[in-house]
């Protein structure tokens, strides 16, 4: 990928009206533009990151059976009066159209399209379990939304639903989504801070837990075992100061986001929408069900806030637009454009994601913060001064550390370096 | 992919309220669920077929030099009210947030969010042209919305636009578009069917051409030439009834469905948003701009209008959730079974893509009624009765042609015959 291609250019400053550092660095470097509080564009990179993250998050929701659907946006009011939710979600946004005459609600998650979807299936105890998941844009109608990507007005979901005969198949289930889910953590390089944390709070306390990764702009405390690698969230700890799975009371507290939640909604859902099914001896019972919820955008807001410096971003490699980002740096002469070219095709011949940095009207020093800004985990230059050597120069952006390298040597030792992992 | 587990089975019958052919057999088939009037949930098999669309968009959209993003939903209304749309455009969805206290509109279209957002790079004419394209939800306030995936109140859209210096360069490029348009038609195997068609009608009469692929259920009449392959709209015909490319008066009328736009917008929305850019001498001068829509959901509809039979859908290859649909047909011996999983794996392992209807208590006759409706391109059956000679019969889903061939030469014929192209 050229960088003269780009259109949408590194900027020296944020909106004045954006305060989240994840939204202010992802804006300065290109990956996302705002339109209205808590409503982003992607732009081309920020999309490639996007992409990225859905490719993780699918081939785990594969691995455990994930069958994928797409459902809508729009919903009718009948089916969230059923639930009660028409009234009871404030966040939820309603509209009546002018033309259709119907009244509408924009999806912030989807019990109440999927149950009955489910429900029309006349299910027997032959067709489950069953796991259906989605990635689909959610809507919420924040009073504020201050945070950039980690609550959005917009923003983009991973939800997966659960139907099970017995509550015994979904807690079984309930554990493999758990590995699932710290599969995906780990993927995206927030492995080490994020924790299984017991929840607490709102309608599903006894049966719900979130994922909560350790960062200064996170919105909720939570009081972390680091011996268990476990927490416990805010309202938990104030009925038991106690870790859950040693029983620990050496509790630290932590700023914290939630990056994952998972739910035993059981039958709340079913017994609403009569999902049952027929079991072997003829009889009808309800069927049990587990929802499983990850957002995107806030996963890569999440990834930025704990993973930057004063010069930028600085991405794991599975998430990150490019592995590299190659630089020609200096007097644009024929001999250098030449080197920087061959040294391109190389990387694009073997497969490696390069952004090159081709620009002919840029400084050194604006390509070197750009690339700082930009966050690629590692930098290549080629300069007039390398070139005399035979040499480039790689540098890590993450320890900084620079290396030497023959021209000649440099795949060969980018791929036992830095991409064999 | 095994049959079995796929929960979404097969329908005798279509809701009573869907009129629309290519509707009725996409929800008994089992590829869409309808939530409501113009609003439908894609289920696995759905969700693969519209993945291959996208991917054959994507590619094109590429190859002419188009760079993804991804636009909200959302859109602010003060951006709509620039153009004056926020009150003309009858069917844009309207709503103001209880909370946020901020009034929305639903995106139908995006040159409110995308010229502004290009409007924000001070462009110079070294920056110039640019193409920018999303695959997006998109949504519109129909009164009624009686045809299926044809004309939804959602919907799913590809949208790109080019912004450049010159009238000329925008020509230049709006026929690389047609080209690359052409490609899709040809790909989603509907080329033959579908016309270049001079427009009118609207604001953009001069300006724009839309692609329509012929069909019985189509709701526009068009005048084809057939020599030229170019076709007229029912209000061009009125001025000037000939050929727009030999002047040719024998014109044709038929029924035809609109699978595709691109217009000229020139400097309609560059005007409306300030987006200039600086010319080689300092000056500043407007962006002229074109945009090019394709519906993925009305493509999918589309192939299902004109390919089918009164057995079911007849996909083409290209756009298939899978290329054959192998059956285990007859008395389940462990003989049988063993041949039906050893064929299966042997299909897995070359990468060809297959449903495999593994389903235990299910009748003969309903798979191969649930195969015709379906519609995947190509049958293999294996049975007890042609097990005994080694043999599997291979059956052409559109011309009903049957082969008989040796287990052991299904591979090698399938590529032969069926899959080289």
């Amino acid at each position: 990928m050229r960088q003269s291609t780009l259109i949408f250019h590194t900027r020296k400053e944020a909106p004045k009206d954006e305060v989240a550092v994840n939204a202010q660095l992802l804006i300065r470097a290109g990956f996302i533009d705002k339109l209205m509080a808590g409503v982003y564009t992607y732009l081309p990179l920020g999309l490639l990151v996007l992409k990225k993250i859905e490719t993780i998050i699918r081939t785990e929701m594969r691995a455990i059976g994930g069958q994928e659907i797409l459902m809508p946006v729009l919903h009718p009011k009948a089916l969230w009066e059923k639930t009660g939710r028409w009234s009871t979600l404030e966040s939820l946004f309603k509209f009546k159209g002018l033309n259709s005459e119907i009244e509408f609600a924009l999806g912030p998650t989807h019990e109440e399209v999927i149950t009955p979807l489910v429900q029309g299936e006349n299910l027997s105890y032959k067709d489950l379990p069953v796991y259906l998941f989605q990635i689909q844009d959610k809507f919420r109608d924040e009073v504020r939304a201050k945070s950039g990507l980690l609550r959005g007005r917009e923003f983009i979901m991973k939800d997966l639903y659960s139907f099970h005969a017995t509550e015994e198949d979904l807690n079984t289930y309930y554990e493999k989504v758990r590995g699932a889910y710290e599969t995906i953590f780990k993927k995206a390089g927030i492995g080490d801070m994020t924790y299984f944390t017991f929840a607490s709070g709102g309608t599903f306390s006894t049966y719900s837990h979130e994922f909560q990764t350790l960062s200064e702009s996170g919105e909720d405390t939570i009081y972390v075992c680091e011996s268990c690698r476990v927490a416990v969230n805010r309202e938990i700890i104030a009925e038991q100061r106690a870790c859950p799975e040693c029983g620990s009371e050496d509790l630290k507290e932590r700023n914290a986001i939630e990056v994952g939640n998972i739910f035993k909604l059981k039958t709340k859902y079913s017994s609403a929408f009569r999902l049952g099914y027929k079991d072997k001896d003829g009889s009808e019972k309800m069927v049990v069900m587990g929802c499983y919820g990850i957002g995107l955008s806030r996963l890569m807001g999440t990834v930025v806030e704990v993973s930057h410096d004063e010069d930028g971003i600085i991405w794991p490699l599975s998430l990150a637009p490019a592995s590299l980002h190659l630089l020609s740096i200096g007097a644009e002469s024929e001999g250098l454009k030449k080197t920087a070219e061959r040294v391109y095709n190389g990387l694009v011949k073997e497969g490696i994601e390069t952004l090159f940095d081709d620009r002919m009207d840029v400084s050194a020093g604006e390509k070197f913060s750009d690339s700082d800004l930009i966050g690629i985990p590692y930098r290549i230059v080629v300069s007039e001064k390398l070139l005399k050597e035979g040499n480039v120069e790689v540098r890590d952006r993450k320890t900084k550390t620079v290396e030497i390298v023959k021209e000649a040597d440099l795949v060969p030792f980018l791929k036992k370096t830095f991409l064999s992992s």
